[in-house]
């Protein structure tokens, strides 16, 4: 990606680090308040999605803008569709968060984390904030070895979204269907979170070194059930 | 939206077209073998995927391509970056065909659909088949009653994935944990399916009409629970 950047298109990444921002902000709150039952920073999160909403709509807006007044070819025009589909990716990453909000709040006064499951979810929940973080740090700074690190972390991810998967479908899980409905919906939450930063690591990937493979970008994840 | 294309915007729309049919074709094939147990139905949705993401790509690089090369402005510029959305909603909708049917692949033998809920799986699978074709025939025709009847379906489904949350957390449910999970990423599947398919459907209705609510597209869909 060109380091002198017009600065409409500075301008572009700039609203794409600051919904970013937001972003990390929301899973933040959310995975904790997923892990602690806590309600009140779950309505928080709930309600400033509508920001996130409301800023990925002005960002679209400055692009087309963009497109319309100046015309760009060729590196500047891929940034400017690639800023589209990031703020897509971006505004699905903020209700992702929404929804495990939403867990919470369902679930509460109980915590919304199944029995036995505690250790993974944290760890999930830890892993979604690192790489939200990450990716703000990237759109920021294009730095690639950032996108490497958030693959990594995305990896682990899926590794134990298989282990929710392994737990409630093994003959020690003691949970009820409401639990097992829960374990399997939330995992798949955090899991999609992650995905979508991989997404837009690998568009930011592309725009700097011209290698595009920004169309294997949601991998097809075969439902993770171990062998049995 | 205007009735006479220019022709590379005609080009887009044409691309659009055969993009959402091999979509329909994929669902079709999905439900009917998530419902039959057929898994060579199966394996062939999940090798023709790759096809619906190569004329994605295709697609985006088309619209790339004019808006470096003819630099259209106002509701032209509008519609090709509408284009640049409606393909990644198709290509995931592939990707959501392509998942249905891994179910099937996962459990042959024996058939896919949990116990006790065939007939709304199977009438899911119905409304799908059904979406995915009117929506081709909106993107042909812009007939905006389709956009009405995409709307209903998708409300039908929304229904339908309520109902079998009832089901796997009410007390006549007999399933083990592992058709608990199948059910609930199924119905998940199914009902993401139709969300793609109605953000298109707005889509196509604010080019036509100037009414843009394209960023309500993904309803925040609370986790469908019954009251308990």
């Amino acid at each position: 990606m060109r380091e002198v950047f017009h600065q409409s298109l500075e301008d572009v990444q700039a609203r794409l680090v600051e919904i970013a921002e937001l972003v990390a902000i929301a899973i933040d709150k959310a995975t904790t308040s997923f892990a602690t039952g806590d309600v009140a920073l779950a309505e928080e999160v709930i309600s400033e999605d509508a920001i996130i909403d409301e800023k990925t709509v002005a960002l679209d807006e400055m692009a087309i803008q963009l497109l319309a007044m100046q015309q760009p070819v060729a590196g500047d025009l891929r940034i400017v569709v690639a800023a589209l589909r990031m703020s897509a990716s971006l505004e699905r990453m903020g209700d992702i968060a929404e929804h495990i909000a939403q867990f919470t709040r369902l679930r509460f006064p109980a915590r919304a984390i199944p029995t036995g499951l505690k250790s993974t979810f944290t760890r999930m929940g830890e892993l979604d904030v690192q790489l939200a973080n990450k990716l703000t740090e990237l759109l920021q700074t294009q730095d690639l070895e950032l996108a490497e690190e958030i693959r990594n972390a995305d990896d682990e991810i899926d590794e134990l979204h298989v282990s929710v998967f392994e737990k409630v479908l093994g003959d020690t899980w003691t949970g009820e269907a409401t639990e097992t409905v829960d374990a399997t919906l939330a995992s798949r939450f955090f899991e999609r979170f992650a995905d979508h930063a991989v997404s837009i690591a690998k568009k930011v990937h592309y725009l700097a070194t011209g290698d595009w493979d920004t169309h294997t970008e949601e991998p097809i994840v075969e439902p993770h059930y171990p062998n049995h």
